[in-house]
This record gives structure tokens, C-alpha cells and sequence, in this order.
């Protein structure tokens, strides 16, 4: 396990649990874990809860979670989300978890990239399945140095893109509409607020998108001078000197025939989609089969006690990666978690009959008034 | 495992697979067989499908269904109904599984009371819950030879009650729901046609019933005369002659104080409630731990090869008597009997993506149309 940096000086907070990935299944192991009275703390990459739900299909009708009418990703991370609520979970979002550290009373510290605060507790849950969404990396030696001022990833560099030279690099959807925005000024800037130029950068003159109306825009854009399009893979970084030191001046160009040429340019931003990885993760001394953590079927605890796995990201013989394993893996988890607590077996009780479990929901007095 | 009556001329019904219980899990087990292409048959005791939603809490809230806003029992059950739809199911309800047998072919025969056919299938998946809910026999030495005719649990005797004399045995909302329709004619019989006396008989004069409505009516009958209480408990039919045979006359009741008298009476309504019991299916020599039928966690398959089991009836390391877990069993088990049909791995697909399972959903077309 990777050392937390010592001399950070990041807060503390504690908490029971900290709930690693905000998918389908990490939002039930936050409501399995309130209704077993431990509180959670959730991390998440992404920006938004629900992760392969809201990334990979968001507008996609979801045929088999039990009892429920087909609904689209979005929606069902939009209703648990909604059911973990009574359960107040703290959201850490936009948060990737980096470290794990054991402390000598055995509880965990995680540190994560992108929040200051060190979560410190007694149970994790891992429920961070395929890996965190992270954008697909443009690896050219020398390129990091000019990120995120002139060099960034599905967004806009810190610096600016007023009177610049703008190169856009990918194929796809996300790269072709940052592509529309900013020549046809349809990012919402001021006239004397644009780029000087904009160029999409792609290795063949092929675009794939569904959006017809995305591409048929792009065409349009394209046909009337506003964006040009370059073709060819990019080498090597090319830079000039700043007033304050290098500065990117352009990109080296390998087109699919003929010689190497310099696009130039003052920004890059490049769009080349999310990839899962689960990165830190597999760095943490777990035992692991083919990229997947391996637990037990009756705790889901992995090869270190008091972590739990669960969902997507977890092995095990019959292991299927669908969301409804995903849930039953992280009711036992809880279950095992709680035990851990209490140094014995806890009573299963009924969310339908059980005082406790309606008032750790918040629904008891509306009970009592119905009845 | 109980050999099929071979005397018995019953037509003998080929399918895929046999489902014993339309609780939530067997429901949901047909759902998976469906998906991935093995056509079910399910065989409940009870008259309509939910298992213990329905049984036990109708009305009550489920909180802890993923995905699912708080929900009772009955909707739950109706929307899993619903959700099987596609894949058209054949129910076989108010029948007991009472017999399995293997064929040389290795095919599963099971026989029912309540229904004439044999059903012969290559996978059985019990999902029997708590076991069967039976009426609670009133075990008097003789009193079984009157049913149906004269005395009945939880129905109307098929001789009928039009002026007979009636008692009804029970104190709960089942006893006292059918004394007040008996007595006050809310059950929807002509005057002509209704009871000489209805007597309600109970081992106390205290009854218990979250229903303040029906316990009112039942007090302004039983004020009025409508209806009669007797206190004490049966010890044995009394019989006298009639002209086909020695009829039911009487019971024989020791009050809870001074002697033993006869209650004089020609129609025996028994209304003690439902008890779940696994019965025939114990009997089978499958492998049990305290009543539970044992299953391991990758396939849900009990003891014998082609039989598994989920939900409530199952035990293995970790159990949790949870609906959300008896549906990953059922998914596993699917899984499972697709793959001994195959001889191999069957690979996952996702219902938000594959034609093949929209196809059997019956999705296809509207989502061609859409997109
Ligand atoms: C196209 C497609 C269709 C599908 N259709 C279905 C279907 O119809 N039915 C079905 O049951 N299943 C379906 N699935 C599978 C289902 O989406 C997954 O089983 C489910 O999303 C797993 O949930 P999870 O919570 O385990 O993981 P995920 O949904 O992958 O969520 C994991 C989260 O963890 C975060 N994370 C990972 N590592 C870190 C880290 N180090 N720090 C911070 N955050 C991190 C990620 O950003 C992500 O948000 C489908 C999958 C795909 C790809
Ligand atoms: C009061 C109460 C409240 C509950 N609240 C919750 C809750 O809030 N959340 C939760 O997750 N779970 C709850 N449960 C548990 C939940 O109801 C069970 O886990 C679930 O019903 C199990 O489903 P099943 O399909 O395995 O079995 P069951 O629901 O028991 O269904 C089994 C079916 O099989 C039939 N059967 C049995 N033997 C035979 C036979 N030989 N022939 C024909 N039919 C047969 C029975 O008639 C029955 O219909 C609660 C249970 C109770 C008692």
C-alpha cells in the first residue's frame, strides 16, 4: 500500500466507511450500510454519480433490475441516488482515491487526488468497477510541461484560446462538438473573445458519430473555412521561446502518406475520450485474478480484512458483471462490515416491519401517522 | 426422491424448466431463464403469485428494493409480473409440488396435488421460500372425514351453509372476517340462502386485528345477536346419524373453566390461518442444514445435478433471507442451467445492448424505430 504523503497537510475527517466509486453499486453499499448504521463517505472520479450507468449508457433503457419498468442509466442512478439520501452520505466527486495507508489502531486513511481532506475509517468498500473514467492520455515525451495552461483534456486550456491557434485531437463525438464550438462561436464567447484559428486533428478523414446533426454541422463548418481539419499522427511537441520561457509552437505531424510536417499552434486540447483504468488500485497489495479484485462469497472482503469489494471491480467462481449481482454483494458486505463492529452476528431485520431500520430511514413517523 | 404415482393417467407437459414458487425470487428466476432463452413453468400453492409479498405484508412498504421507491408487497409482486410478461411463463397455481422424480434420459418429472399434469423438465430451480402456506389443520381424530362436504379451511363448505348451523374456528382477521361476512350476509348470499346461526369459536373472548373497522362490526353483530361466541377449545367431532351415513352434529368443547359440553353444529369453518411448510420437497434426500436446502454460491445447485435453489429456502456461508439476494442467486442459477444446456461457458450480454435479448424481450422493435 502506497504511503499517504507525509508532508501534505491535508484535514482528517472520520468517518465509518468510505465508499470507493459512486456506480450503481457503491450508491447501494452506502444505502446497505446506512441501514446498518455506519456512515459512509463516497469518492468518485467522475463529476456526477452513477458511473457506467450515466458514462456508458445514460440514454439507454435497462431491461432486467428487479421490479423496476425499463429505465434509462440516467434515471437509475438518478432513483438511488435518491434512496441513499435519508442515509446523508458525504459525495466526494471529480475526487480520484490514489493512496490507502493502514494506521496502527487498524483503521484505513485514504487520500485521493483532487480533494485536500485524508478520509480515515474503519471499513472500505471498493466498488470501483472497470476503474476510474479517466481521459485517454496523448503520450508525447516533453507534451505534461504545457498542461493544463495550454495543453488539456476535454476542456479548455487555463490559459485561454482568445486569438489563438487552436488544434482539437480526436474522431469522435466529444472531440468533433469542442471542435463546433469554438468555430462556430457556439461556446457562448464574445466575438472578440475566439480563437484565431481552429484545426481537428484526427489520423484518418473519418469521423464516427451518431449525432447527425452534429456531423452535419461540422461539415458545414468545415466546407466554409471556419475549422480545417488535419490528417496524420501527431510525433513530437514542437516549441518556441516565450517571454517567460518555452512555449508549445506546434505539434509534428505524421500524415498517412508523404513527409512529416509542423502544425503549428498555441493550444491543444485533446479529446480522445475516457478509458477506464483502476490504476492506484491495483497498486495496494491486493490480491487480484486478471485485473479483478478477488473476495470471498459470503463477506466480499478481499485478501486484506476490514476492505471490502464489490460490483464490477471483484472476481469470484459464477462471478457475472451485472447490476444485480453487484447489489447482493454489497448487502453481505455490510453485513459482514457491521459484524466486524460489533464482534458478532447481527439480526437480520425488515425495512417493512423494523422500528430501527424505518428510523434510521426517516419514514417512522410517517408510519406511525398512517397506521 | 418420491416416485410419481404411475397409476395415475396424468398428460405429461415438456418445458425447459420447472419453477417451484412464485414468490419475488421465482418470479425473477423466470426472468433470467427467459433471458437467456429456457422457456418455465411455475407451480405455486397459493392462488395468485407474490409468495411471502403477498402473504405477509400486501400492504406494508419495501424500502431496501435497488432502484425501487418505497413499494408494498403487492405492487412488488404485480411489477415483477409484469416484468416476466415477455417471456410467457405458464402458472400453475393453487397446486403443491408433491413428487420428483428422475427419468432415464435425466430429465426431471414433477408431479402436483391440484393439477393433473406432470411436468417434465431438464432444470428445476426451487424457489420455495419458507415452504408452502397451508392452512393450519385443526387435528381432531376423525374430522377429516367430513371434508369437504361439512367442514372446510378458509373456504365455504361445498355442501354449503344455507341453513346450517355454522361455527368457525379462529380468532384472527381470517376467523373474524368470515363470521362478520357469514353473519351480517355481506358475503353476498340471498336471504334465502343464509345461515340458520353463526358461531365463532376461539379458544378466549379476545380477538386480535390491526383492523379497527372489522373488529367494530364484528362487536355490533355479536351485540345484536347476529352472531354467537363460544370460548374453549374442540376436543372431538361429535357425530349422529343421517340418512346417507353418520353426519357432522357436533364438537365436543373444553371451556377454560368448569365442563366439558357439546356445541351442536352442521357446517365446520376452520380459519386458523396459513403456516408455511416446506413438506414434500424435504422429502426428496436432498441435502438440508436446519431446513434449509444446502447450494453453492457459484451455481445455486443443491445436491443433485439440474436441481437449484434460491431465496428464502437455500443456505450457504453468509446467507441473508433478502429478496435483493435471492435475486442474484436466481441469475447465477439461470446462468448456470444455460450453461449445462450448452456444455459451456455462456457469454454475458447486456439487455441495454444485445439484439438477441431484446429480441426475447420483445423490445426490438420499438427500439429500432427509435433510434
Ligand atoms: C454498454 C453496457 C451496457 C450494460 N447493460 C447492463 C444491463 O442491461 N444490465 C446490467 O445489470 N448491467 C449492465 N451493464 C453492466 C453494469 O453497468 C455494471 O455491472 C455496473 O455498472 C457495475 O457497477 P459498479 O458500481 O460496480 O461499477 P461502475 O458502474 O463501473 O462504477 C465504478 C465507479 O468507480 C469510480 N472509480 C473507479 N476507480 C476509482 C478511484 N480510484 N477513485 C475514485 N473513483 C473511482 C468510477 O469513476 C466509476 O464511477 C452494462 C455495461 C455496459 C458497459
Ligand atoms: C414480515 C416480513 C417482512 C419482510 N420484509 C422484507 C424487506 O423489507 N426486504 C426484503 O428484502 N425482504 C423482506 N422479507 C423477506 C422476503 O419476503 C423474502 O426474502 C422473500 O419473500 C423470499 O422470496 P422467495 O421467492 O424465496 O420465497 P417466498 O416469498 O416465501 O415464496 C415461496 C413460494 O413458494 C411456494 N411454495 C413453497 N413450497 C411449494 C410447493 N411444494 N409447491 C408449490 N408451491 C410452493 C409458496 O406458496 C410461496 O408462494 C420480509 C419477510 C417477512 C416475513
Amino acid at each position: 500500500m502506497a504511503p499517504v504523503d507525509p508532508s501534505s497537510d491535508a484535514t482528517v475527517v472520520e468517518t465509518d466507511a468510505v465508499v470507493i466509486g459512486a456506480g450503481p453499486v457503491g450508491l447501494w453499499q452506502v444505502f446497505q450500510c446506512g441501514l446498518l448504521g455506519l456512515r459512509c463517505h463516497v469518492v468518485d472520479v467522475l463529476p456526477e454519480v452513477g458511473g457506467q450507468c450515466i458514462e456508458l449508457y445514460a440514454d439507454k433503457l435497462l431491461y432486467d433490475i428487479p421490479g423496476l419498468p425499463p429505465t434509462c442509466g440516467r434515471d437509475f442512478a438518478a432513483q438511488l441516488q435518491q434512496q441513499v439520501q435519508p442515509f446523508e452520505p458525504v459525495f466526494h466527486l471529480g475526487c480520484q482515491v490514489t493512496a490507502l495507508t493502514r494506521q496502527a489502531d487498524g483503521r484505513f486513511d485514504l487520500s485521493t487526488s483532487g480533494c485536500s481532506q485524508v478520509l480515515r475509517c474503519r471499513h472500505v468498500f471498493i466498488a470501483a468497477g472497470v476503474g476510474a473514467f479517466l481521459p485517454r492520455k496523448l503520450t508525447l515525451a516533453g507534451l505534461d510541461r504545457y498542461a493544463p495552461a495550454s495543453v488539456t483534456y476535454h476542456q479548455l486550456p487555463t490559459d485561454g484560446v482568445s486569438g489563438r491557434h487552436v488544434v482539437i485531437v480526436g474522431g469522435e463525438d466529444a472531440a468533433l462538438q469542442m471542435a463546433v464550438d469554438l468555430a462556430s462561436g457556439s461556446d457562448g464567447r464574445s466575438d472578440n473573445d475566439r480563437p484565431a484559428s481552429v484545426t481537428l486533428l484526427h489520423r484518418r478523414d473519418q469521423f464516427s458519430s451518431d449525432d447527425g446533426i452534429l456531423l452535419a454541422r461540422f461539415d458545414l463548418l468545415r466546407r466554409s473555412g471556419l475549422l480545417q481539419v488535419c490528417i496524420g499522427q501527431p510525433v513530437e511537441p514542437v516549441e518556441s521561446d516565450g517571454p517567460g520561457g518555452p512555449v508549445l509552437a506546434g505539434l509534428r505531424i505524421a500524415p498517412p502518406e508523404g513527409d512529416e510536417f509542423t502544425l503549428p499552434l498555441d493550444r491543444l486540447i485533446v479529446c480522445l475520450g475516457l478509458s477506464p483504468r483502476l490504476g492506484p488500485i491495483a497498486d495496494w497489495g491486493l490480491v487480484m485474478e486478471r485485473k479483478q479484485l478477488t473476495v470471498d462469497t459470503a463477506r466480499f472482503e478481499t485478501s486484506v480484512p476490514g476492505i471490502h469489494a464489490v460490483g464490477d471491480v471483484v472476481t469470484y467462481p459464477g462471478k457475472r458483471k451485472l447490476i444485480a449481482c453487484g447489489f447482493h454483494e454489497a448487502i453481505l458486505a455490510a453485513f459482514a462490515a457491521a459484524e466486524r463492529d460489533r464482534g458478532g452476528p447481527v439480526p437480520l431485520e425488515y425495512t417493512t416491519s423494523s422500528k430501527t431500520l424505518q428510523g434510521r430511514l426517516g419514514v417512522r413517523d410517517s408510519v406511525t401517522n398512517a397506521s
